[in-house]
């Protein structure tokens, strides 16, 4: 693994440490694995899935996870104590599947320790603890992915490249709901739970910095947030707007994206046809006066493009491994999951007060 | 008519007009409808499918628009001058389906020439205007009516009986999607055109008196915002939120509802299920620490009560009669209006603040 | 009305009668509908706003009937008597909105007056006197057009356009569900009630003369099938199934078109996306023996064509006025009727016999 | 395991196996599954979860099967020959996973060995193979169940319910389509590949001795129909339907069972709301002539009765270890194994014939 190497070489530590000695020409990922509860069983799956890439550890402090996996994997390696797979010299890098409370604490320890990183969503509790992590990885050359997996879906690859190929033309806005009865989580409001999907979404598709955050929203059963909405605000125009709530009778996944020349609704809950580009469009041509606007509509043709059916998550766990064995940045580094912390501490912040515009 | 002489009585004029005298025992109402460009046709129709209901006179200053009734309605009197509809004694109620900008002066001239007034929502462009009319048809002793025809729908009156009676339990929150393309309007923003119909029915719903209201937004084409998010805060922590888009390419038509004991969803889009009643809900119990929320689901069955499928036009300008024949004051009265009109206002300076609270 | 003295001409009279010399250059046709119940006022309307067309008298045996159409249209001339429409100097033409076991006799009283014939699908209760009624028409070339309705629908048209423009390649199949909860008729059955809807559908899209006719189904009020699944056999392989219920609790408009290059689902309860084309496909390859098929499938976008909103019916009479002023034939003419009226001979007497096979 | 040695008991071997002697007390079932194709490893993945089961060996004669199998259980013992599996004197219980064809002999052996045995659908390729087989474990006291899955999907459960306990009334029809595209088999036709899921669904529900079979279909790539429409009638009246086909290119899932009381309509698609009844029915009332019925309709509520999720394939089999242990015949044993054939012999033969009637 050559960027194991190089890590100790950047590290304060001038003398290689034993494994990375004996790994010169490593040519795969080994990955100890922290938090088996309701995401990391996928991601002990997916990890031991691929080609380049063994599980070595799956470490949960919670003795019923351990048994499931054990059932699993009878011949995996696990452990209650996570200072073992943040220590052990078979681990190159460390996926941290655990409440965001703990991330920073565990990122920090792994990348002291000279591991690469795999954080779920969101990346940290503050933008404080993303930044520390991004510039101590840097200092490190580590590898930091931060857990949004959205992004590797076919029908999110297949949007961006709509955007990117030019088919919406510029984008008018972009509305999600995201809705469905629980979980509720213990630590964190609706916000932090389930908008990390949809403002990694965005700022993947977007592709602008925002400039202003209003949210609102309602708490009904303790001071955490149970159903928020949030507005982002471009400096381009572009409206993104996010409806997240835990108390739905239904689950609804749907993204509308406007753009002057198509629109496109992406619902995830359809098993095959989730993208719909229609040729639709408005065009409004300023009279003379303020009554003499003219409107023309466009409607034309559906347009439903095949979406790769690919389990996002291995792919964006084969991407985790190939930019560890070639030592380039993930586009999903630290970096986006600081954007996205941004975002949600603006969002928490004005949903607090009651809607107030929090300009970033 | 009774509420022909008393509205002489209240007038300036002392002397009864002939018609009045004619009429002492009318049971029946003899409207003009002023305005028949996209909704007249619909009002006109089902005014004159009524029993005790004559449409004696349709004016539109548009000659296109005449032309079309006069094909529809060959014996119709029909007028450009809308003075005509306003003075004329053959006439005890005026319906006023124009652009809102017009609303006030011609119900104002209507109620002053002692008409009773059927207003298309939005009432008036302020709620000061809402008021004057008010107090005039108090002091005339008229009734004044605003089409917030969605309260008489099937679907919003089963929700409002579910609400009611009890079913849904206390009310956690009241979210609504209203989206689809265009029809653009040259004098008003989204906001003044489609979110009328969410917060009619949200008043008719809820019935508390909104706090404070945030909306968010975007225009994309002139200074008119062509698409909005609109949250409402409620003293007892209802959260409501209404989601009204020119721009989208599918047209929707969702609202739910979360209540403590039951959720609804109501699909105005649904031919024949509009309204699905889920038992499903969530109990937090605190425990000692924060970590320690003990949380519980229900899922139940899903309950799809049977809709009245009148056409609500039908019912509410049946009713409008009903109300002057017989001396009533509606439901949807001025102050019904002027209640929405209010949170209009609210919406449209949040908006344009880019969501500043508006404590109403 | 440049068909009517060459009706005239070939007809045995060899005095053109009073009203074809009064109305030598006539532009316009002057149409007697006969039945008003639930599908003629549809007629009515429709023929109303036809440019070149007139509604000259409304003729039902129900005095309600009559009663709504004159509240509907106060100046139209109505009748009880049906002769008084076969035989008025004033009628070009004849529609016949009555049940299907009076068509053959007013159809051909109205022929034989020389009008012009719009029946209500479908044609005659028998393939003779659909045979007599066609060789009628001919001899005093006269117009007959079957109410086929839904050749007129946009969906339709855009499946016959996209089958004869090859985008489907070669037909596999034809299967096409309509069922919903009744209306029960009381003279025929389901197959005779709905299916010639379907027959008429498939008639016009897969253009090739059927083999063969297999009917099942069942009865469970009264001796008429309320439910019937029809198979019909082409000689190039195409197979076509129809399956009509009046017990359902759903409405179900669907029809699959499989072809060898695309294939295609138009659901007609869609109000907007009602055609999509996928692009999907099976190859089979047959390997050295049977357990060498070797098997490729193609799975790509989807497609929904915009289709045409027009409404059909307007569309239909619109053509029937042009084929009677223009003198020529009707695509959906007696013939077309005919080819029907045979199939559904043959399901019926099919489906009596618990599916006995009915070649044609 | 008490019903090894009773086996024993009652074979031609007088003296007990090994094993029998070995497991006198034995509490848990010893499973040897042939087959790792498309279905075996879910027998495996559910067999391995279940408590009083243990899986021995998987036999495949697919190398790439076995690797597959491998890589997911890397402890397992593995072969291709499966006669290695049949006489292992330490399997109780035998899984036939393969293709229709080999079950006669696999099950044979597999009994004729003293295991149990538990064979995917459809049973056996003849109702001959399917009565020897039933003999045979008749006389040796074995268990053979016929893997009708769906079955013990929570759907079908509820919906033989609601049949039951009458909530639907007597049955008028139950109409099953089942298309999708492919996957085209080798061996069979579309009738025995899918339509075994709905006939013994149809079994399952009816509760009816069939008495004739009508089917119908087309055949576009070789000599074995790719669709096929199937008829069975019943002596009480019920019509049953069901429309399977390869060729579609939308999956669709859906059966609509209509009672006098209730009509129901299963969509197995849907991820939640996979059952509704509907409170619509029609009565209709002869009177004095054909013409004088009297129809009335009656159309209420829609219910949604929540439906268990477990997944099907787990009830089911750890119903087949439940009835090896305690010697129970399951439900879906060989008999109703043997209804499904004769079924399908029935309606391959019809087809093939162009729908001559097949009386059972």
């Amino acid at each position: 693994m050559s960027s194991g190497p190089s890590a100790a070489d950047l590290s304060d530590s001038a003398f290689p440490s034993r494994e990375s000695r004996a790994r010169n020409n490593a040519d795969s990922v080994r990955v100890g694995v922290i938090g088996y509860g309701y995401w990391g069983p996928n991601i002990v799956r997916n990890f031991r899935a691929l080609d380049r890439c063994e599980v070595i550890s799956v470490c949960d402090r919670n003795a019923k996870a351990l048994k499931r996996a054990q059932k699993t994997y009878p011949a995996l390696h696990l452990t209650t104590d996570f200072t073992e797979v943040l220590a052990s010299p078979d681990i190159d890098a460390v996926a941290i599947v655990t409440p965001v409370w703990t991330h920073f604490e565990l990122a920090k320890k792994a990348l002291e320790n000279g591991k690469h990183v795999f954080v779920e969503k969101p990346f940290t509790s503050t933008s404080a603890q993303a930044t520390q992590l991004i510039e101590l990885a840097c200092k490190k050359n580590l590898r930091i992915m931060v857990d949004h997996t959205f992004l590797f879906s076919g029908a999110v690859r297949k949007i961006r490249e709509l955007v990117d190929n030019g088919t919406l033309g510029p984008l008018y806005y972009f509305d999600s709901t995201r809705v469905n009865l629980g979980l509720f989580q213990h630590d964190v409001s609706v916000v932090w739970d389930l908008a990390p999907h949809d403002l990694s979404i965005m700022d993947y598709i977007v592709r602008e910095r925002p400039e202003a955050v209003v949210a609102t929203g309602g708490n009904h059963f303790n001071d955490l947030a149970d159903m928020a909405f949030i507005t982002v605000y471009f400096p381009s125009n572009i409206t993104a707007h996010i409806n997240v709530n835990w108390l739905s009778p239904v689950k609804v996944r749907t993204t509308l994206i406007g753009g002057r020349d198509k629109m496109l609704v992406w619902n995830d809950i359809e098993p095959d046809e989730k993208i719909k580009v229609y040729d639709k469009g408005v065009e409004i041509t300023n009279g003379q006066s303020v009554y003499d606007l003219l409107v023309s509509y466009r409607s034309g043709d559906v347009w439903g493009p095949k979406v790769d059916a690919t389990e996002a998550l291995t792919l964006e766990l084969g991407y985790f491994v190939d930019c560890i064995l070639e030592g380039k940045a993930p586009s999903n580094d630290g970096a986006a999951g600081l954007r996205v912390v941004r975002l949600l501490e603006a969002a928490e912040e004005s949903l607090k007060d009651r809607g107030r515009i929090i300009v970033l």
